[in-house]
């Protein structure tokens, strides 16, 4: 507690620099977000990023669009509304989310600033320093930032390329719990998973939906991309399976846009009320203008037919972007999404991720290191890539050039030695069932 | 801490109320947000709410500026942006700042969904729980929330018609330290103070700079309703007296509209580095939709021909609030605002304006009861009218209509006695130069 320390002294470069709160010793500049400026020269191939392609929006029938609603609805879409969102986007997301065979009420649904705001608000209503959230290893390095500047106790479950290990679970929750620990949620990606690129398959739904409900852990879906697979209808959301043990997160930002910021929570009816006051105190209410633009997008275009587009050009990159694994880079493993924006790799033993980036960043590509998706310090022997923005030369190009640099860098190792890696610790010494790898990438084909 | 707590439980109507964080338990519809429902009710004059009057504003031309944005940079518009916000917006709003003395680098601007959420970000990374915050008695309704929810210890500081009490805040200042308590920040709101309705003077503002100064206690300067004065040149912002010692809070929903969210917050450099943290952690980026709509706006328009505007119509509906003030409550004492939306009315001796508020409903007239803009239940012999929203004949009917119910409610009290009011806690019996009154309504000229 601050209240512990000596009155403020200062100092030349800041003088409330030990007036902070605990919660800001916390807050730390995302590997990703660090990214930012080198990746944006244009001569860098960038597949670190995480921005969806939008190029193809029809902008001319967009802008007409908002023209009309600012002419004729403009009084309203300028004024404040109201902290749970408008009522006509809170029915056009339950028609989304039915698509995932979720039966939501629109009373139930909360509309954020984005879903990273639904996730931040979620925390804030659960989780007290030192409450235990679980999550998979890896994950959502938005998400871990958040759980980290609330200072949550962040404990990552082994998953394999069916998504979360459920015997990992329990054991996770288990071992919390027999250190006295309060478990406060588990977080969960299921569809094309951030950054792994896997999907929970249905009896893995079922085993961690039964878990959770059993010991009574609250699931919290983040599920950003869920419609963005590349073959056959999404799976069903965790949510169908138990509405009352399950937050689901979605989002507008990779089905249609990012650009204003919407994303929404379903939460069974009193977490929906905490959350509708979290999002007051934070920011009053969402963007009536956003709200609005959306809601004219939904009525006014063929939205679903705008996700079949993505699907299509996410699906060319995907392929663009594996083919180019295959080609170049034989001497690693990766995952084989079946829809959204990542490819997870393991590198060769001896390398490190988060050691080579200078040298790829030199060589003109980039990717984020493995460990900005973990709380601990695991990662090293993975990076993240992705395949959304750059169009597939690109792809292919950005792929070719990494190749040269993990060669390269395996000759030294194989000359000079590599890294020593720190073995994976936590949930697997207690989990009887979990794997030998943390994440074992799936076999090339 | 929640990890003492029993495991949940659970009950039938929330399985999970017993595992919500402690920040969760201090969240609280606010007194003016659950007014909405009645407010909204056609037949009702409200005086509640603190919506901004938007409906002159050129909606045709708004429509073909965005649309001509959303065609030439639709792609960029639509897309993420970054966490301290997008650089020409930046530098519009050290435009907007000049107009009150700030010499503001763009760079230690953070633009944020909403001056709330600067509000917000600001507090969750000063205070711990228990640590005190300073704001004036009373103080917006918006931010007391914030506060405690972060679970802040609030202190109300006296203030009178010049503003805050320089004694009074010094004292404050003193008896918490005395305590051993971190003062995190003072909270004020310089210029027609919401919900109080006055400005702080030039001798109060140096006044105030040089304890806080003295003290090393930082200020949040929260001003929305800086440019909105009706007679003569804004006075310099407590910024302008010591950039290093003040975070300054400015936003586009009152000097334009509030349908987009966005405000910003002009800090010194290293609290300006962990705002944009937990900007990302909270949003990612804000909207750059909004981002750009506005900064078109303010390229394309007139914006501070609108503002001049907007203060020739506000003058008008607080010259038809003061008048019918004058004729139908000669009972009352009120503020005499120079600029904003409110003024502050004090009933007559043994009136409650919590009490009354549902007979006033009745009477088809709303107002906020002066106890939400306390954090410690003080304010029941006050009340908030605002004159923003409905046009000058309706807050004449308004007041009208008010008056009959402090009529009637003051004929019962002669008859039967009134209820006992709580004398006023806190910083008066320590500060020895503090006022009487908590907060000594102006003399009705």
């Amino acid at each position: 507690m601050s209240s512990q320390r000596p009155l403020n002294q200062g100092n030349r470069r800041d003088p409330w620099w030990n007036t902070y709160s605990d919660r800001a010793q916390n807050l730390r500049e995302s590997e990703v977000r660090s990214l930012f400026s080198v990746v944006s020269r244009p001569e860098v191939v960038s597949l670190a990023g995480g921005m969806p392609n939008i190029k193809d929006l029809p902008l001319d029938k967009l802008a007409d669009s908002v023209a009309e609603l600012v002419r004729q609805h403009g009084a309203q879409a300028l004024q404040y509304g109201q902290g749970r969102g408008w009522d006509p986007i809170r029915r056009d997301v339950c028609e989304i989310m039915a698509k995932e065979g979720i039966d939501g009420d629109y009373e139930n649904v909360v509309i954020t600033t984005g879903s990273q705001q639904a996730v931040d608000l979620i925390t804030q209503i659960f989780v007290n320093p030192g409450d235990v959230i679980l999550c998979e290893a890896p994950s959502y390095v938005g998400s871990l930032g958040i759980f980290g500047a609330y200072q949550a106790d962040i404990r990552h479950v082994a998953m394999d390329h069916d998504g979360l290990l459920p015997d990992a679970l329990e054991a996770a929750i288990k071992q919390a719990r027999a250190e006295g620990k309060a478990v406060k949620f588990l977080y969960t990606i299921p569809n094309f998973h951030n950054p792994a690129g896997v999907t929970q398959t249905m009896e893995r739904r079922r085993a961690i939906i039964e878990i959770c409900d059993r010991l009574q852990v609250l699931i919290v879906e983040d599920n950003p991309y869920g419609l963005l697979g590349f073959s056959g209808d999404p799976l069903p959301a965790l949510q169908s399976l138990n509405p009352e043990g399950v937050v689901y997160l979605g989002s507008f930002s990779k089905m249609f846009a990012p650009g204003y910021r919407v994303g929404w929570a379903l939460a069974p009816h009193a977490i929906r009320d905490k959350l509708v006051l979290a999002n007051e105190s934070a920011v009053l209410s969402p963007s009536m203008m956003s709200q609005m633009t959306i809601h004219a997008y939904m009525q006014e275009f063929d939205w679903f037919a705008q996700v079949q587009t993505y699907r299509g050009m996410y699906q060319e990159r995907r392929d663009a972007m594996l083919e180019s694994l295959e080609q170049y880079l034989p001497i690693c493993e990766w995952t084989k999404p079946s829809g959204g924006f990542y490819t997870w790799v393991k590198l060769p033993a001896g390398l490190d991720a988060k050691d080579m980036l200078p040298r790829a960043v030199t060589g003109l590509v980039a990717y984020v290191s493995g460990t900005a998706f973990y709380a601990d310090g695991q990662g090293r022997d993975h990076l993240r890539l992705s395949y959304c923005f750059p169009p597939p030369d690109e792809i292919r190009e950005g792929v070719r050039r990494l190749a040269e640099v993990v060669n390269r860098e395996k000759e030294l190792v194989d000359l000079f030695g590599g890294v020593e890696l720190t073995p994976v610790q936590g949930l697997k010494v207690d989990a009887p069932d979990a794997p030998r790898s943390q994440y074992p990438a799936q076999d090339k084909d």
